[in-house]
């Protein structure tokens, strides 16, 4: 099946949003065994709408809208298409319903132009929505198929991974199914793992390997298509072992998540706590890490310390570091260890990790822009230190800063270094 | 001139990678008084590219292409352009000597295939890449325009701003330029603006007035047309001080900052200090604030406070606020206060800003998610507290608590509350 995804809507022309529904959509379709050979992004406009569904009529068998279905005069996806097929209207009684009990329990009086967030195209079926009120379209006719999902992402994602896939699934036969495992690395760059992989990657058939980067952060995902999950894992064992052995020191988890929720599962297997002392990252490991829900389980908190009266005083960094003649400075291996030491000791945690470089602009103390010293402490170990020279403007020298030092305590909790 | 966006990209087509830059394309082109009227994304495939040249011919009088412009096979663009234009390729020497001695200077072997992104259309005006190889391709033909960019953002940026929009410029004519005013709101949702302007919006015609939401900010971009500067701001005059007037309570500044960078600048200018505690937003905060150069000047530090022994010990809130019977507890106004007032005292500032609350997913303390406490200490004044009721997901409760939390500063440093 060859796809194409239609977006509607002025704002995506006028470059005010980003067309993250076609990113979505494109690696969905992909996880379906479904061809994306093209993405087309269209005005709220009619004419312009209906030309766009000729042409995508003749160069694909699924075309995927999104917006254009919500309430106002613009939003015309829907009505595209009805004339563009020849086709009517049709109330969708269960959508209306919802549509007015919502208004009525907010006491609010109902807007008749949200009846139009209730319409099918005639003889569509109706695709559910969870998280707002227009009701999904999808049809077949003439062997081209027809989905219509709403604009907003957090719409149109649940629909869907909920009812579009699986009407588009029906359609494509049980036989079958992509499995996919997702290998998360940290601590190497794309190019590094490439490398280590690179025959791997050459010669691979089936399953697929494809590298992901993003962020600071390094994935593979290897998949193969296949019956059932057993079927599946029976096929990607071979590779995945492979992968494993060839990547032991950077390969963080075997699932979709970031290296800061990884490195919180560890603590909470081990009761073990954390505490951090930011100079440079200034609250960003903080911020990732209170992103994963539970993080309260083994994080207690942390001392942002953009001064050195703060790394004095609340994480007891001797003066004698910090300033004078001979002194090493804020950004020093020697700091670095007692801000990791101080935090640990003030807030009586298992383990604490700090962060002290230069992020930029400009240099610090003489020293220049991209030098970090990060540290590890542990109750009873011994303090360890890690000098990087990174580079980068400010935002991706503070982000790879956070990433690294995650990295160096997951290779602290699992006993790698 | 109506215009049409074509990038070229599979990886685009497998969802690997947003089309970000569709949108700014989109937006430099609106800027000149180009309407973009298509946006499409296709492979890395001749045929297919040529295919998407045919039809955006027929409905567009500027083609620019991102992407294929590389030098391995898979980049097609520029062959793709000149198959269908019926032009021979020709070499860009200028290019073709930046990309030997970049070679000879890393004292790498030079590889031929990095010869192709020394290639023009014949007949093409070339396009400086200040910060890569692949060189640009301007050319109209039979009153079509076409530019070719290459795909990588930090390439094509550059490139589009300085020669790309020159050469359009040229083809437009001298007469016009887009000037606007970015005014930045904080406090206020996107409805709630409209709402204060709608008369405006609703009756603009010149200058026109474009409101722009995103991560819990809101923004209005008010624009005209005008031959220098100083015509410009005597147009703008008049509608910029008109939406002042109404929105005073809100507008935070007339650039294109976060309300952190406006808080830090406040700062700056009264000389005064800032901590933080932060309980619910985790260093989302501190993270914000330290996104931007220069922000040790007026920002000390601040305690991430994830258990009640940090809150305790690190802000000094009394025992009996946070456990035991009758305790408001951690999330609470009392202890909000007495967060504020605790980082205060300890890191001696000026001001001094805290939140707390349930960000969820689950609730805490048998409040519900979504409830928010934040505090605002300055030294020899009262301590305020804003309570709040968020919705949304836990990044969003985060991301809007802090949001709002700067709000609630600037309003204090501005003498608005």
């Amino acid at each position: 099946m060859r796809a194409e995804i239609v977006a509607v809507g002025t704002e995506l022309l006028l470059g005010q949003i980003v067309n993250t529904n076609a990113q979505f959509l494109s690696r969905a379709l992909a996880e379906l065994g479904i061809d994306v050979y093209y993405q087309t992004v269209v005005g709220d406009n009619k004419d312009r709408i209906k030309q766009a569904i000729e042409i995508a009529r003749d160069r694909a068998d699924l075309i995927v809208f999104t917006g254009g279905l919500g309430p106002t005069l613009d939003d015309l996806t829907r009505d595209a298409l009805a004339e563009y097929l020849g086709r009517g209207i049709v109330l969708h009684q269960p959508t209306m319903d919802k549509i007015e009990e919502m208004f009525s329990s907010r006491g609010v009086a109902f807007v008749e132009s949200n009846r139009r967030q209730a319409l099918l195209v005639d003889g569509a079926s109706p695709l559910r929505n969870d998280t707002g009120l227009a009701v999904g379209n999808a049809l077949a006719v003439e062997g081209t198929h027809y989905l219509l999902l709403p604009g907003p992402p957090r719409e149109m994602k649940p629909m869907f991974t909920n009812d579009g896939s699986a009407w588009l699934r029906e359609r494509l036969g049980a036989s079958f199914a992509l499995h996919s495992v997702m290998l998360k690395f940290a601590g190497i760059g794309e190019s590094a793992l490439e490398d280590l992989l690179i025959d791997l990657i050459r010669e691979q058939a089936d399953p697929t390997i494809a590298p992901y980067a993003k962020e600071g952060e390094v994935a593979v995902r290897v998949s193969t298509k296949a019956s059932d999950p057993e079927d599946a894992a029976r096929k990607l064992e071979g590779t995945l072992t492979e992968i494993r052995r060839r990547t032991a020191d950077y390969l963080y988890a075997e699932d979709d998540v970031g290296i800061e929720a990884a490195v919180l599962r560890l603590l909470t297997g081990l009761r073990g706590t954390l505490s951090l002392a930011e100079s440079c990252t200034g609250g960003m490991i903080a911020g990732m890490l209170t992103t994963v829900p539970g993080s309260a389980d083994a994080f207690v908190g942390g001392v942002v310390s953009y001064s050195n009266g703060v790394k004095r005083k609340q994480l007891g960094v001797p003066e004698g570091l910090l300033e004078g003649e001979g002194a090493p400075g804020a950004i020093s291996a020697e700091t670095a260890a007692a801000m990791a030491e101080g935090v640990l000791a003030a807030m009586d945690t298992v383990y604490a990790v700090s962060v002290t470089g230069v992020a930029g602009p400009g240099s610090s103390e003489g020293k220049p822009v991209g030098l970090v010293y990060i540290g590890v402490a542990e109750r009873g170990a011994d303090t360890r230190v890690e000098k990087l020279q990174l580079s980068g403007d400010r935002e991706g020298i503070r982000l790879r800063a956070s990433k690294r030092a995650l990295y160096l305590l997951w290779q602290v909790l699992t006993g790698r270094k």
